[in-house]
């Protein structure tokens, strides 16, 4: 379970690292064709499948390139046998954004499954809080 | 593995059924001490501890007792053996709001352990897209 919680981890930050470079190949790396993800603009039903999960990023790149962070703060895994899931808080913004809310993160909870020894991400659930 | 997936249906069920009533104790029933809650209002790090996630209900409860919806639309279970997650979506707010935006979600995802046979609930993340 330690071996789990370590992988869980070098698979999150490597993801997270991939989003800030624009990598789309990085991003999309680990994760299930059945993924599930909540992201923080619409579609109010949530993105349904690895192609929609791919076709979501680009826009966000877009915005991520006048220079935004996209650093985790806090990452917490509980690893089970063959499921988990994991909460994290990121630096997501621009600098001007955080000298107006020094506090603001974007919220993140991933749910994975281990699939022939290898885990993946199967869910992923992005959003601010509304102030 | 079936059996995980109803008893942890039957749990979030009954913990929406509960929201719905008003009924803190029944909120909180099946929730450990540690739990880690990212809420729809701040704060922005989230809210720590069972006493801190009690404190969070009421003015949710008022709001509610306008006569607004806390009713689940979809619900997925992953279950392991020791580590489960779950995604919802759910009808939350008033005959008003959902007259403005008929497709209008509160996504939920949840992470559970497997403590002494029992399924509890460690992690709660409740938000609505930014449009």
């Amino acid at each position: 379970m330690h071996d789990d919680v370590t992988q869980i981890r070098a698979l999150i930050t490597g993801w997270a690292e991939a989003v800030h470079r624009g990598d789309l190949a990085g991003v999309m790396a680990d994760h299930t064709e059945d993924l599930v993800m909540y992201d923080v603009p619409p579609p109010h039903a949530g993105i349904h499948g690895l192609a929609a999960y791919l076709a979501s990023w680009p826009p966000f790149f877009e915005w991520q390139a006048q220079g935004a962070f996209f650093d985790i703060d806090s990452l917490d895994i509980t690893a089970g046998t063959d499921v988990a899931y994991a909460h994290a808080l990121l630096r997501c913004g621009t600098r001007e954004e955080f000298a107006a809310s020094p506090t603001l993160r974007l919220r993140l909870t991933l749910g994975l499954r281990k699939e022939r020894g290898r885990w993946m991400v199967a869910h992923e659930h992005h959003s601010f809080p509304h102030d």
